[in-house]
């Protein structure tokens, strides 16, 4: 079967060598998604094809429009569009009408950056109260560096284009529970979220999220918004990210290269013998 | 002096031995902000401060709002915001007005994603033609290779945090023109054509754009409204950005990891020895 994220496309490519050669390359396939919410278009962002529904919801969770798995009847794509597999709309279930402030301030931001339109951190915190999580949700060292190794496993599609993010969702005991993958690390972020919101499983409230890229702050909003009480990054987190997480609630793990790793936010998660 | 990109804070370290430090750790700032025409608010995208006025009217130059430096009077800060520091105004020369069919369409677009709002491709190739060099435009295979490390050289903060992106104007003979970082890598693009624009440098007609990341679609998009020929990326390029490259007659370079690299477009701007 032809994977939807891949495109194969005949390269030059000069070798350690110096030497030459034109052959067929794989690479990540980049499109436009329009989102709807019935007729009415949402946001267009550049995703991978393929999990279009899940990118579709985590997108209406994360950012706040969506909160409850009934709201949503199913998906649909336009009939008559020329451009009909870039375009996904969400229809709501019977009787649901959108809230509209939230849809109104909607209207500046994609799936790239979960700030725009809005002017301050205190405006999106009022959306998503901070985590209360258990005393007994913490990950132990071993676990948090068996993470990384885990991720690539099941991550296919990154071995072949090395141009990919990737995103996961491990228990505490370190078993990946959903893996996806998409040029916007944010989009993989949204399709992990829109994965377990559609098998009503939110709040991930035992759960960690790996993402490959760096932290930066909408990724910390996106985990949030799912409940999800530990992030762990391989790169770096930004200022506003680490804040974000002090205030949230929310731990948060930098450099995750084992074995050595940094915490940037309530370390009491972390079992660190 | 302190630098408004860098943030220093306290973190728990892992060592690779397995020992725990707290000590203070550089992390990239990223705040928000708005970009405003006027007192008309276009965009808001997260960025690492300072820069603002290049990464302001790079964003007008790769969103086809403004072509022409005479257009733009100079840059505000609003007297009275309480975040005044992350807003910027762009003040018009006297007479000019905004072309509202682009303004319109800009309305749901976000720094980090160059199509948002719009349906197809063939909507952003209207904006901006092709690439015509001339024929003695080419790079060398050796000055290529010699670009990673030179914007290693030039780049100050990512040996610090880790965590930010750089973008780089070279010439034909890689000498280094422009060099900036942020922890959006479409930011970082657009503040080297800010200051190429503001410097009234357009088109760069003669010179290679180096990213430190992906080459995304809105990369090359960005490149191909600034004039430039060549670019160039340490990482993967997308199928989008791929095809775009060789629809707009731009030379893409991906994977420019010396002594190797791959040549995705119009390598006959490429002196391959």
């Amino acid at each position: 079967m032809k994977d939807p994220g891949i495109g194969s496309e005949k390269i030059i490519r000069r070798k350690r060598d110096g030497e030459l050669e034109y052959q067929p390359d794989d690479l990540t396939v980049e499109e436009p998604l329009e989102i709807r919410i019935g007729r009415r278009n949402l946001a267009t962002t550049m995703r991978t094809p393929g999990h279009d529904e899940e990118l579709a919801a985590g997108f209406l969770v994360s950012e706040g429009i969506v909160r409850r798995r009934d709201k949503i009847d199913k998906f649909s794509r336009p009939m008559n569009a020329i451009d009909r597999e870039n375009i996904i709309a969400v229809e709501l279930a019977a009787g649901v009408k959108l809230r509209l402030r939230s849809a109104k301030r909607f209207g500046t931001i994609t799936s790239s950056c979960g700030i725009c339109g809005k002017n301050s951190i205190a405006v999106i915190r009022q959306n998503f109260p901070p985590i209360e999580s258990a005393p007994d949700v913490r990950v132990a060292t071993e676990t948090l560096i068996s993470l990384p190794e885990l991720l690539r496993k099941h991550q296919g599609d990154f071995a072949r284009t090395g141009g990919i993010h990737a995103a996961a969702i491990f228990d505490l005991n370190g078993e990946p529970k959903i893996v996806r993958e998409d040029i916007g690390r944010h989009n993989a972020v949204d399709k992990v979220i829109g994965r377990a919101f559609l098998d009503r499983l939110l709040p991930l409230d035992r759960h960690v999220l790996l993402v490959s890229g760096r932290a930066s702050f909408e990724v910390m909003q996106k985990a949030l918004s799912a409940g999800i009480p530990i992030v762990a990054s391989v790169s770096a987190p930004s200022t506003l990210a680490m804040n974000f997480a002090r205030e949230s609630n929310q731990t948060l793990i930098g450099f995750l290269r084992p074995p050595s790793f940094n915490v940037y936010a309530h370390v009491e998660r972390a079992i660190l013998d």
